[in-house]
């Protein structure tokens, strides 16, 4: 949507052991979303979920900002032609589709599809200061990308209704309190604590058991009990053949730390 | 249920602004709820609905209680007839279809049929001493009127089980804390902070948005999350049309506040 | 799984006036879980539900911990021969079907499958110091016996995520913040406490009544709010006829407390 930012640069990645850190980065305007940052973040995605060496993924905000929404200038255009945007070559919704865990660190604002992104992300650390904001209400627009379906299901109804319909700032100690992020940790220490976090999932958790886990827990929301109790007899049936499973149990009884191997098949 | 009430004054009615402030007005009785007090609060709600000057409701109870349940009277005579009392002109969970935001300000207590309609609201304020109970397990009765599937969707099924089986008085306090209310205030700031709030929706959110979120969250709970999605591509779509959006992005731009227009059509 | 064990003691049953007690009673194995442990437990929740002087279970472990998970014997045999282990007589999700309300009182490590068996009780109490894990994940398992469904139900998806994905252990503390448990109560007063609360729901609450809401919010997580309320009504005019409501009314009136009779049809 905008000009002059260097293709490649939107999003910048880190390698740290088995965790990809990525960084929004367009400090300059809050890290703002745009469609070229929106191919950028999912090609990130992407390439670490084909990559096994990729166990687990952080996603924070370069500067001040985490994500504030939708760039205005788009949204401006928008609402001059009256029309929406080209639609991505990927669904918005990608993220939730990964295998690989993805973790938010949420730095600073999160507000419209920049907190949409933020609950793709399957589990959040978010600083005491940052401001959260669906904000859709005060721009006349909806609930967008299944926030109203996604929301609900994070921090009950109630609380969902308050911050769609009030668009209010909730700050990152509130957010923390009613359930919309899990960990609250002081901006110095926010990457750091996330990246950390990351790194047990990628040292001490089972590729496959977490891949698994996140497709039972989305596919859960849509199913009744006994369709998922049913799935998870087979899921077990499976891992109780698997070599992860023998890695478990026996660094359970050496009292070691479990040495899982790296996915292998394409996921 | 109770003669000699007079019609047209169980539920007291204030504009405040862009706000209808309704009172539940059987004080002498905890506000316990009645089939004339049932319809003369259902008619103000369709009053407002219908009034496009009104864009957010307020809803609390006189004296002491916000509304002690069902009369104990029109109880006792279900109790020795056996039968269920008539059903109103509207059903009992009529609230729950409106596309104003309505908010509870539970100034006291709230117990059985009066916890049932505190939960149709949208968004609860709570006076830290109210007394919140579904009292239905003591009186031999079951979970009436959906509240055995609201409930759960507002504070998960353990805490839902834990205040169904055992009828146990939570406080505004408890009731804030496990997310049963939203925002606990003291008693004498309680009514006006709810006004506040909801003269914040009227004048910062547009109607529209706000009805389709409504309408969107309740949905949602309903369907399964690539149905919410689709759906909202279309409430996107037809925002991203519409003139609450060009007000919301130039009032941005402007940074000044958004002058949404009242809702035309019926709805 | 492991031999040695006396039948019939892997239990404890105590009859506490209309309440029981059962222990689970392998100390020295944290109470690990086998199939000799899950068929006299299944057998004691089957006792309890045909006996209708028994009004509220509560379940605890003996020793230091809760129950520790599959024993990590079994486990072994499964991971050797690459097999499940033979299905018990009842499924492992049987407590869920339950009429009568199960507490469960965490006295200490409840992980794995003492987890999830925690998470099928209706309530939970649990000690500061009781350490809570999903485990799974640490050893090559996935989200077994629905526990990907019903996490999520009671915690939101967000918490949910986390524990399954990390493993990690919560305290007792943060079980309760995080409203995993219904109430923290010091190691001393835990069992007495439950057994207390499921004494209320045994003397002031009605069993059809709680039998009645346990199958609505159970059913209502698997309907649409429609199919809720019409249940609801249903119920409702049921109970309207029933002896409860009449001692309900009566002993609400009389400002005694209801003497309601046992169940008396088979259930």
């Amino acid at each position: 949507m905008t000009d002059n930012e260097p293709a490649g640069q939107l999003v910048q990645r880190e390698r740290l052991g088995a965790v990809e850190l990525l960084t929004l980065n367009r400090p300059d305007h809050l890290n703002a979303w745009t469609a070229d940052l929106e191919e950028e973040y999912f090609a990130a995605l992407e390439e670490c979920e084909r990559d096994a060496e990729v166990r687990a993924i952080v996603v924070t905000g370069a500067g001040r900002g985490f994500c504030a929404g939708a760039d205005i200038h788009g949204l401006k255009g928008a609402s001059e032609s009256g029309t929406v945007r080209a639609p991505g070559r990927l669904p918005l919704q990608y993220p939730l589709s990964l295998g690989t865990p993805l973790i938010a660190a949420i730095n600073g604002a999160a507000a419209g599809i920049g907190l949409v992104q933020a609950l793709y992300c399957d589990v959040r650390f978010i600083a005491p200061e940052a401001k959260v904001t669906t904000a859709f209400a005060k721009r006349g627009l909806i609930a967008e990308y299944g926030i109203a379906w996604l929301l609900p299901r994070i921090i009950g109804t109630s609380r969902a209704l308050d911050l769609l319909l009030s668009s209010r700032v909730v700050t990152g100690q509130e957010a923390h309190a009613i359930g919309l992020a899990d960990f609250v940790v002081p901006p110095d220490a926010l990457v750091d604590t996330a990246v950390r976090y990351a790194t047990t999932l990628a040292t001490s958790c089972s590729p496959t058991s977490m891949r698994t886990m996140k497709s039972q827990v989305r596919d859960g929301l849509d199913t009744d009990f006994t369709t998922a109790v049913r799935r998870s007899e087979i899921e077990m049936a499976a891992s109780f053949a698997g070599a992860d499973f023998t890695e478990g149990v026996t660094s359970f009884l050496e009292r070691r730390a479990p040495q899982f191997a790296p996915l292998t098949s394409a996921h």
